[in-house]
């Protein structure tokens, strides 16, 4: 089977985004954002969606199965405070459960997380809980910069993060470091503040010893590691002048890489370079990248291509990128796979 | 020949950073600040840390001459203001025409910009003009972060900045886009805030429309473009999805990549996916990493040998690379090898 680890709700009725526009608007207004009325949507409603949207094209693309999340642009923690975060993250995962009981074989959630700047992740623990043990999620995204592109956040090695972690690791669920939308000018959200994010988040973990104190924690980077593996090099040449174990032992127990890369060369860089094991199917379906690359004819995003293309890849290779390793990186993942008819592989 | 358009003075003697950190502890005493002794060099001490340092390197490893500028991370425009920084890089830049003077046949100057954060480029003219016009240099610095890891500037399409690109246009200097230290815990200098800088820089390219404005504006992205060839995809769709022209003709007649770059499979994707016109041979000797690579023994840094092993370059493509593509975009750098003895290309 074709598991997709990283989809994101980019097609939700648009109702859903007017809602979070009123809540920034009247945020602080605690009466009148307590008077906000909570949209309700249909079954139809977001049964159409998903059946227009993500459905449809990851079953012509032949993916079985999406870790699907609320939208990462939309998560936008730096709106209002803990509070707004909340109401809007208990909203979002909502509809993800309604989507993933709807089509089980096709989708399972994963949690947004309701973060809010300065404010200790601890008080995203109930969320988490909820999302995991009522409504049967496999992950969660975790924003290493819920201030939207200014950075203020302790690193992610920080024990500012402990609490969640340690639930984390008690749920056995993995995350995925992900920021969300930029509200600094000078980061595009897409072309630039995702991919420093990668990059950031992978680098405050080589200097860091965050799996000493926490072993079975997992991360996953998305859009294939922001620039990591380009610069494997560089990365493994710092942690050296940093006295740090080889990458291999320090890291990469632990932390893995999606293939939202939207060209051959980069998947077969990244093929190249990072161990088959620690490299995860992805491709983010209506997500950063919409078009038709004129080069190829392709959908940009029509990343099992471009790994069904890599000469040097073993069906035993593919096998692990397209399923085991989701399997183990998020283990709840068997249970849902189970219940819904998969044969284990 | 082989020039390396990316040299910074890393070896310069001690109390050169020793000087910069009481210039950042009495700031803002002016009159403490006034009466802060430069420090003065002898030529000796200057042949010592340039002849034990990168020029014994680059000799070892064949290339002949380095474009070669201050510090990078110790440019640091974040600390004091306007002042200071002006005081600051006319220290460096002048230590820098005095290696310049001494080995003219292996060194030649890149300015560094007295950029302070909130302050208009503008005044940054004086000293590129004095570097270009008095000193004999052939580029400079830009750093699109003067704020050390906060980026509070516009970006770099804004008209914030075109005084100063109208000089760098009218002098037919370019720029390589080169962020300082990071002064935020989130971002490890060299494996993070450089990378990014890149990634965002280019990214603020593809946004806007600064080369209709300045047809003969160049700047060179440096540490192989930061995390763009590897999601060179990415960005050509993005590019389609704002309705902005292809890559080639939106950028790539003047924006450059350098090749630092410290793994073989890096290089290799950047040498597939950039046109050969676009990629300017550089190292950063006894730059951001200094080791040797367990998995090869040779030194990370030592960029010349990725370029000799990527199979598919012709001759003709190695001579671009090593020297007809930075005395192209480096036009003053043609008098300045005239002038030393270099036999024309």
């Amino acid at each position: 089977m074709i598991i997709d680890c990283h989809g994101h709700y980019t097609t939700a009725p648009r109702s859903l985004e007017a809602y979070r526009r009123q809540q920034a608007a009247l945020f602080p207004d605690a009466a009148k954002l307590a008077a906000l009325e909570v949209p309700r949507f249909s079954d139809d409603q977001l049964r159409d969606s998903i059946e227009s949207g993500q459905l449809r094209i990851q079953q012509e693309r032949g993916v079985d199965l999406t870790l699907f999340s609320p939208r990462a642009a939309g998560m936008s923690h730096h709106i209002g405070d803990a509070a707004t975060s909340a109401s809007w993250s208990i909203l979002c995962n909502d509809l993800i459960a309604r989507i993933c009981r709807m089509h089980p074989r096709h989708f399972v959630g994963v949690a947004q997380l309701p973060q809010s700047p300065g404010v200790a992740p601890a008080n995203c623990i109930p969320e988490l809980v909820r999302c995991v043990e009522e409504l049967g999620f496999v992950g969660c995204n975790l924003n290493p910069d819920p201030s939207g592109g200014h950075w203020k956040e302790p690193p992610l090695t920080d024990r500012w993060w402990y609490p969640l972690y340690e639930k984390m690791v008690e749920l056995d669920v993995p995350a995925m470091i992900h920021v969300s939308a930029s509200c600094n000018p000078a980061f595009h959200t897409a072309g630039a503040h995702y991919l420093n994010g990668d990059t950031t988040a992978f680098m405050q973990l080589v200097e860091g010893n965050l799996f000493r104190d926490f072993p079975t924690l997992r991360f996953v980077i998305p859009h294939g590691g922001g620039a990591v593996p380009y610069h494997w090099g560089r990365f493994r040449g710092l942690a050296l002048d940093l006295k740090q174990p080889p990458l291999a032992e320090h890291l990469l127990r632990n932390v893995f890489f999606d293939t939202c890369v939207y060209h051959q060369p980069g998947i077969d860089l990244l093929a190249r370079v990072i161990p088959t094991d620690n490299v995860l199917f992805a491709s983010e379906i209506i997500g950063a990248v919409q078009g038709i690359d004129p080069e190829t004819g392709h959908y940009f995003d029509d990343t099992r291509r471009y790994i069904d293309a890599v000469p040097w890849l073993s069906a035993e290779d593919r096998a692990k990128i397209f399923e085991a390793n989701a399997r183990r990186v998020y283990p709840r993942l068997n249970a849902w796979l189970d219940l819904h008819g998969y044969h284990p592989p």
